[in-house]
């Protein structure tokens, strides 16, 4: 089975469903998922259509022509992508080793959907996993004063590997704007903290001193603002007056891992889109 | 905004999104949303499509005819259900009152897309709750050799108030084959544990004396077999070996208020459709 | 049986634990459950003992004066309450009775340790359910220049029925300073938010436009601070991009009532107390 | 600091906290936490005891001997052990890696309180992790009818390397009765399915079969009824019928990472007692 994943949104208006399934259709695909989302206040209609075309008679070129030929007349905002095509993934990181770990073995057991091309860090501490897995590691330092350079350094390891897609596995440094912009929704953060409560440095100190009850982990595309972007997926954990900040820290691996790979897995299926600042998850 | 249901299964092949799009779209209807599944094991294709008929120029009558003669050409199992024929409910007590209370409230907020037609109980004690929400009540006792007139008589009573689906709300009788076959996969019970563990009387005690960790409810369908009807929806909640099974009774009320909801709300929503042992939950 | 619970606090130093058994022990009565915590970072020890005290041959006066006497010579900051004083509670309610209705099922089940002992609200809409459960039940409307006298009219209502806690039941006014001061630790609210993400009005509507993945409600004590009191319970409920702000209104529903019952039971229990920002938990 | 567990249990009397506590003062300890149980059926009393021993004049053997003197005049049921003891752990896997490299992790990050001494598989495939932890690993290969015998030589191993507890990862193989009866509650196991449901082989596949709406793993210690141990944690996690047989697979070893590693660290830290068939996990 070969197959594709079709998004697109537009100003909702009848006859969208139909018009994408007739296109398939006719091109002799066959839908296997579809799945339709309205925004209520803005009356935008989003679509995720996941096809088989193995017996579509059109090469990929020719049906991402006509695809966007057919979103041009209808005023769609459509893209398109292939299912062998699978996800490339830099992982950042700096010395926790958690996230790095469990992306691994996720991608071990074929779940991920993507493969982790390369990890940058801005310590060494970490390249070992990387060998253990069998993927090239590179110690790309940052200091104050040379991290622009260190990000350009990056961006050209990204490209050199045909990355899609970044992901920072709790790294710690902020992004500078150049490599924002030049992933725009494409860099996946986990923040430790349930956002937008206790955003910035040391969130499970924020959360102890709080007294809060649960205790969350945060995945998001990266923006601009730290710690602002699109939310994609959330997840928290118990906890009670016992625990000291350490056992936060500890629960809180587990669910950071999870989100995280939670959202690395639905951007490697096409599943997410970005609508102002809320992301739908499809399927 | 008029709307519609329709859903249907039927063996899969190519097309079917397409061709249910353009019965729709020909028709004049819009999709506000479709949903569809595949049974993996079975190569079963399930659908369910919400649409917006307001400007369909075609009565009820006709556009279920059409739909009929379609499903036929294309051998479908479908069905129509129409936004404005609101679901009428029977509720089945005993004593136990928080499951009534909270199918009551939940109609008062708009919840359900439902209406509590009537109650009817094998003991006369929670006539007043009835009666505080302006709802019917009728008192059918139920003893050993009067069951099966019971049973008649409450299915008279079902049928004179147009009931559509009848809810078991922890009522503590066993239903007869006549109740079940008169409405299949219209019989919606909790049981206060966690099917198939705990089956049977006094779900909790076994649970307190197994020493599990987490109690659940769950709602299912009511068939000829006790308790193992497919099951809609389920839940748990944490407990420890500090809890009395008096503790788990407590505890339970609040899942068991939940699960029960949660079943009647996607029944009466027509989200639910059932493949031998399994439901299909949409949306 | 009759039972007392003694709670301390005090600087962190041996053989508390043993001075507290052996005080009750001396005087004849049982310890049924004790509990313990410590304060990482302050060196504060807090402790909660419950005791059968059905074969101590003393007043419940000379048994307080015993405790001062020892928590005096050993520096504790002590209380004790009697189980058989069940905590009377004031309930204030605006127009939303989801809250309500579950603190009065909840008492009616036997589940709260408490009463609800009037009911009091700047609106008379939910009069009748007051009446309902037999319950007094006073209509204080509240105007920006009566918001003072509303108060004190009220404070006069809890002095009169013996209020030991009052329970703010999605009450839609913000306390003023009196009675907050009046009530120091004894007046719990529902915030519809997962705090300290969304504080002040509209928490749902905050948390729509933001896009979480995750609901929540928290209960607190209430303070000088507008939603900023120490956390005693939270809870949360998974949404997604296709609920509309209507639907975590309604999902909210359900997490509301279970936080702010939890609350009020622990409080009820003597189970509950306050350091710094924090609050203890107990069992 | 230096700390030991004392724990106890007896027939529900008077004074025993106080006879702990006072036991454990005059010896110069100082109690950190305590917790109490009493099974409310049995009249049965449980006790667990986490004390300072540094400033305690005694040396283990004489503390040890004071201890079974005052338990035997009181009539308890009473063990201690020294935190400086850590549990030394014996894994046993198959195929599965998962739950190994869990273990290896949390032991890494100082959250099992625990260490692994060695691991036992009847399959070579995952002594490569092993020795990236530098953990000896034995290949102990297990046939029908050399079974017994292969339970001699793990039996041997363990004893050599002063095995503590005995953690079956996935382990893919029943024990014999000697094993069992060599480390009563000392074997900890974890079953993929939410226990009493679901036992046997092919846990996910009955529960998609059944179409259980959550699915669950259970750690439990290992008794001579196959999946019928006390069980000690139980987690679960929402599916619904777009997930596969294998979905449920890939979702539930998260689950069983979990319930395992919870086990594993209340098991290390003296956390857990056994009565009939239910166990007591204090703090």
């Amino acid at each position: 089975m070969s197959t594709a994943v079709l998004r697109l949104n537009c100003e909702d208006a009848k006859g969208v469903v139909f018009n994408v399934s007739k296109f398939i259709f006719e091109l002799g695909g066959n839908i296997v998922d579809a799945e339709q989302h309205r925004e209520e206040l803005d009356n935008r209609f989003f679509m995720r259509v996941y096809f088989d075309r193995s017996e579509m008679d059109l090469s990929r070129e020719a049906l991402r022509q006509r695809l966007d030929d057919l979103a041009a007349r209808q005023g769609w905002d459509a893209s398109l992508s292939f299912s062998e095509d699978r996800k490339r993934i830099a992982v950042m990181v700096s010395k926790y080793d958690h996230c790095l770990y469990d992306l691994f073995l996720r991608q071990q057991y074929g779940e991920l959907n993507a493969d982790v091309a390369l990890v940058v860090s801005n310590h060494p501490d970490l390249g070992p996993i990387a060998r253990q897995f069998d993927t090239p590691f590179f110690h790309v330092p940052v200091a104050k004063d040379t991290k622009a350079d260190a990000e350009r350094r990056a961006l050209g390891l990204f490209e050199e590997h045909g990355v899609d897609l970044v992901v920072l596995a709790r790294y710690m440094q902020i992004l500078g704007p150049a490599m924002v912009a030049a992933y725009t929704n494409r860099i996946i953060n986990v923040h430790h903290g349930f956002l937008p409560a206790f955003e910035g440095a040391k969130p499970y100190h924020q959360a102890y001193e709080y007294g809060v009850k649960l205790i969350g982990a945060t995945s998001h595309y990266v923006t601009a603002e730290l710690d602002r972007g699109p939310v994609i997926e959330q997840e928290i954990v118990r906890v009670h007056h016992g625990h000291s900040v350490g056992d936060l820290i500890a629960m809180g691996r587990d669910v950071e891992k999870r989100v995280l790979a939670a959202a690395v897995k639905a951007h490697a299926e096409d599943r997410l889109s970005v609508y102002k600042r809320r992301t739908i998850v499809f399927g």
